[in-house]
């Protein structure tokens, strides 16, 4: 333990996911005195537009539904 | 507060999923007595297949399979 | 399906909790279009401070620590 | 890998939970073909009445509430 | 109830995945005396190289980067 | 974005659980180039012997079964 599910907007680049998983390990570690080894991180992407805030969703950057041009829905097939 | 995973077959639309969240949010609000933009949600689609009910894999309504047209996996091992 | 999990703060009243799982539950029968005896609630708890926003530990409206009155950890070592 | 969530409704006793976590175990490696010890199994309990189906909350056996005696909600605090 | 999550590496065998929900169905109805129909179980598959243990990032079998072509991060997108 | 649950053993102290809260958040902010305020961490405390390797209950460290003393279960029926 611990065990860290990260729910995080897909877009991120394998750098910065690799990063963030390090880091994140490496915070816990230190505050809780506990190996590395033990901490167990799972990153699990919402695809765009699958995370809303007051009931809205919210679009990765790369996701031309974020720069305004929000997807017609009646046409739109899940993916 | 609250944040709000759902977890949904795949194959519904972008309509239908984002009427989900309007009011799923809007239900969650009016019941706590919150504001909306304090929800979140978390929309996570499982794969056709990768639900069971009493150990039976469900799939989307798309799925070729949810039609009793049950993949063939060449190499089933177990019984 | 859906399976829905609710992270909520603890401190609401029972009612509270039975209106928002009867009216998520509504919500999401109506929208996806499907029996609401598919739709099931988790409703998960967190502890007062158990929730962060920036870092910052979040506490139930009956906490005495929501009010201004931090608890003292005696032994606390970071910054 | 794999990490498995199980969600419990409150009651059982210790060894029905320990069973319960080392009978997953062992079926999961055995149809992964992997280690026992690379399974993971996270346990986390429900409250009684915070798990719903339909929007109705179900109670836990030895909840008074499981045989009719419904709770006032209005006088109701939460726990 | 019980509603159990199961997190894995993709990259599993269709057979693989209906053995492991069938038998897992089966170790928690036997051991907590419950109906096989009272089980759900959600099967969430993690992309290679989105769990790490240790900040270390692990893959898939199938995936060249388990092999010890890692990618070149600047360069990889994620999908 | 990001949501982070942590799961974690009980047992550890409020100020060990703030620092932890604090660190993770700052490293996710800090590798996804993403504000604090936008970072949520829910954290998740399981009860000792909830946690379970290789089919095992693992328990805290305050526990007396951490220390050899195994709760006597007094209908254990498996071996």
């Amino acid at each position: 333990m611990p065990v860290i599910q990260i729910h995080l907007m897909e877009g991120r680049t394998t750098a910065q996911k690799q990063a963030l998983m390090r880091e994140v390990t490496r915070a816990a570690a230190e505050t809780l005195g506990v190996s590395p080894q033990s901490v167990r991180i799972l990153l699990q992407e919402l695809q765009s537009g699958h995370f809303a805030v007051a009931g809205e969703p919210k679009y990765a950057d790369h996701d031309p539904a974020a720069n305004g041009h929000a997807p017609q829905p009646e046409s739109v097939t899940s993916n």
